[in-house]
């Protein structure tokens, strides 16, 4: 039976809670929060859950295997690195960590110690990103030329990171693990409207050794919520919109095709294809649900997790050059 | 009685014919183009318009007053110089040159010879950007944040211009329009998927003298057709979906609110404000018909048109700009 | 102190437990059951509550001032006329009843013992229905012409009552609640596509005593969930559509003008008038939560609740002559 | 080489002028307008054409094989009977006539002499409604269960007919055309809210001699556009939405399935079967093009029209059993 703690019971706590308890051969041992009044939440809904307001609790309780920490992103680093050292297992919130330095520190510290160390990048385990990450190897997209992706609502500013760090991220998440490869150079430009505050609205731009191009909008001050990619295959296109209720992701049987026929100023020599439309259907399983079974599976087995500590370290990286690729206006920053 | 000649009767200059033959005062005198088909179907619609292939028939018929050019970008600047030292006004599709030292030409020119030139940038003559301009003006939407615009669909790759010269073109008119200032830095970045073609995907930032910040988002290879424009304001913010048949626009009393409680980690001061969705009833007018009546009424009043040279210049210097760019993957340029 | 017993823990019944347990001066005593595996998953989330298998335990129990009965149709009668027998106030789900005889009675039981009898009609707590009642009352939308609704999915047939009893009492009960009235007489047309089964797909028109008209589609069968309503007024008229997130009312200031020229039979007398569209800031709270304290309030101050048993009368009424008219295809049926 | 004449120059007729003038080996001859303003617009747009505005010039003209009328309804029956009796071949708008008498008439009249007598159902040769047609007939949809169709908007009242004449009318040919059967059973509701007026919204549904029911829901005074059609099959089902731009069939693998457990009330015994979506691509052609090739290609090669004078006749008589059911409140009427 695996123990977990989750440390930090704000917004997303909860969630870590209810999804890990129905792990089979796991269970939560205790919540740590600082604050008295999320303390007794968890204690009136989970009369069973422990609750502490130190760490130290947790690092030194023999029941804890593993830990969940979803604290404010500043926090991440020396709690994981205080919990590797304790033995426990860490599963972090995203972010991972605000420095690439942090996130290699980490890695290392976990490789070290042989324990599990896993960032919970949840697009990841959502059953629309897993059906295009199937069409994509399957051949079915064939070649891809771009990922475009608008992530926009209005709210929530965040205070320690701006909003790349906070919506892009998941993002990036998604195309390290559609790609299998990180871009060579990046661009970002973006906006703080607030002042004092970090940028509200940002644009990156990841170009890759070869023509693909990833390209995405993140707004904290959007009248409408967004959440929709692009992503442009020689065979086929895919439109995933992930508020859609019942058709996240369409399928089209569309794109271009390059004649060879000599062609004057007036013709143009590319085509164009138009087929049908297909829309899978996909599971309705919290990916959440996934994630935890992952985790617990991973160290049950001594595998390594899909979104693991060195993937955590390549969408920081990405993060870190964007931020300063913003404060050069957009200068290009090569990875 | 005003006479018109179009030059080029291809994908645009049918609408052009239709249009100035509604207007009063005014007549299409005649159509040149090089193919006999185009020509041959002018004059099976339109037996009352002579054609003629050859453009040096145009600036020497004594009935043509004016000239309305809708040929390749390439052949902008020569045919309007040519027009203009004819003693012709000038209408010319958009973009306007290829170069802004062409555009710088034209400009001079036709200050020169006290000959009106105006540039076909037909949004700004919509109901729905007139509306969002009125709403700026007014004072409704406060200060602006940002201007972001999404133009994309499958097709008509161009061979002579980038996809930036294509569509972003009609969004940097619509700005220029709106803001009446211009970027004072750009940044953009883009790929050409196609070889030896140029950029068929792209994104442009424009800075501005404050924190206003401009993106835009524009594709010839994208799977469903997108034009959608998000203006956030101080007071609301507009959506304006020029796809929709009904609401174009939609003007969202929402928005953020500063407080000057000090605030911890935990707390932000940002707040959220969510009231109303307004859309306002548009005129059904074709922006065309507004655009050749101005046109004229500009000649026959010796009156500045809203989209003169000038106006044309300076969206052909952040085209230019935007080039540059995008071959330095996103470097600043200061205009 | 308000104590409150829920019979039935099926799909509604945790909703019922978890929103009465939030009212002031209430608090659930008891929830009522026959399957074990319910009981049980009250036990594990509410330690505080307890179960019982036979209702005999609920009336006899002096702590239980009212129950909230959240069973399959066909028992909700002689439930809620043993609760009032018994003392309790009561709160029964929709459909009232199966029978306007049933519903007679016990409105007539409660009336005679002074107890309070409310039908959990949700619909007309929700933000939504009271904004567009208020829009109706204070003379926005001019007289209604017409209340068209449409509720279809897929999914739930249920065994005892057709696709009217469980689809079309929310569309009635909002209609009841908007226009105050009742209609005068009724026609239905439905078909069973499941042998043996009741009906799964309805029509069902109602007409008033004016030229006011109601017609309702409802259906178990449908491939996409449609929740729209079309609200036509002689000043405005109402687009509802309960599947939005953020817009689910829209207000179009359109409509006919009458002209009083002569018109030959080329020339229509009728004129259209198109405005403004708007869609109000809706509250964002459960209407649930608000029907839980009016019921409390109700029982507190002895006030007569909003969806009262006469309110639940009246929507039996026309379900029961609905049935008639379906086994007739279609026949008149005076109410 | 087919001489065509276009009797009624409105709404439609430009299009029936536009349409003919391009079939291969038929030319328009003549169009025949009371009004001198539209002759002079036909005049002017086609010189080739010649007009008049006696239609005893028309029945006079050798030239004229055949004559498309697109008059008000009133007078389709007078005009189509005076044309057969003149020998001309006869296309005709919807509806065909205003009572079934004179559709029978008309039909007799042109098996009598031979000649072409063809309904104007336009949805028919459509790309979308022979897809739909495709599936069915493959046996992809299963059996059909219903057919929902909505059909509504503002405006364009019409004084000598109903809203079901008016606008059912294109949903019960595309019945017609996809069933290949009769209603044997019809009801209706509706209401006329203009004083003097017709009904401009009403409510059908044709009952067949299985468990297949149709229904239809028109209007004329709806503050949105809405044309949708639900087809609910065994093994699949469809929305046609013609109001889409890109995908206006979705074709859903969605269903019931049953199951023969014993089931207690609170087990249902019906499943439910979701699986992918599938918009097939549709030709772009305009139907009224395929529409005049057919009417020309029937007359020379003495074929069966698909929508001939026999299938407009049973449209009216389905709308005439409409009109008697409405004015009975929704009474069955037998067909």
């Amino acid at each position: 039976m695996l123990g977990i703690s989750v440390i930090g019971y704000g917004y997303w706590g909860p969630n870590l809670v209810r999804n890990f308890s129905q792990v089979a051969n796991a269970r939560v041992v205790s919540v740590c929060d600082q604050r008295p009044e999320r303390r007794a939440h968890v204690e009136s809904v989970y009369p069973a859950i422990r609750t502490c307001a130190d760490v130290r609790d947790v690092w030194s309780n023999p029941a804890v295997d593993a830990v969940a920490i979803a604290t404010p992103v500043f926090s991440h680093f020396d709690l994981a690195l205080q919990a590797l050292r304790a033995g426990k297992h860490v599963f972090v919130e995203k972010p991972f960590t605000t420095t690439s330095a942090q996130a290699e520190q980490l890695v290392e510290e976990a490789e070290k110690r042989q324990l599990t160390l896993m960032v919970d990048h949840t697009f990841v385990y959502t059953s629309a990103v897993r059906k295009i990450k199937e069409l994509i190897d399957n051949g079915s997209t064939g070649k891809i030329y771009y990922y475009d992706s608008v992530r926009v609502n209005l709210g929530l500013f965040q205070h320690d990171v701006n909003v790349l760090w906070d919506l892009a991220v998941h993002d990036l998440s998604i195309m390290d693990y559609l790609f299998e490869r990180s871009p060579v150079t990046i661009a970002a430009t973006g906006m703080a409207h607030v002042p004092g505050q970090p940028e509200n609205l940002a644009y990156l731009t990841c170009y890759f050794d070869n023509d693909l191009i990833a390209h995405f909008h993140v707004n904290w001050l959007a009248p409408v919520k967004v959440r929709q990619t692009l992503i442009g295959g020689a065979q086929k296109m895919i439109v995933y919109d992930d508020i859609e209720m019942s058709e996240k992701i369409k399928v089209y049987d569309k794109g271009i095709t390059l004649s060879d026929n000599p062609a004057d100023i007036y013709q143009l020599k590319v085509g164009y294809r138009a087929g049908d439309m297909w829309a899978p259907r996909l599971d309705n399983i919290e990916a959440l649900q996934i994630e935890a079974n992952h985790f617990a599976d991973c160290i049950a087995n001594k595998r390594k997790p899909l979104t693991d500590g060195t993937v955590g370290l390549r969408v920081v990286r990405i993060l870190e050059a964007a931020s300063q690729s913003i404060a050069q206006r957009g200068a290009p920053i090569n990875l």
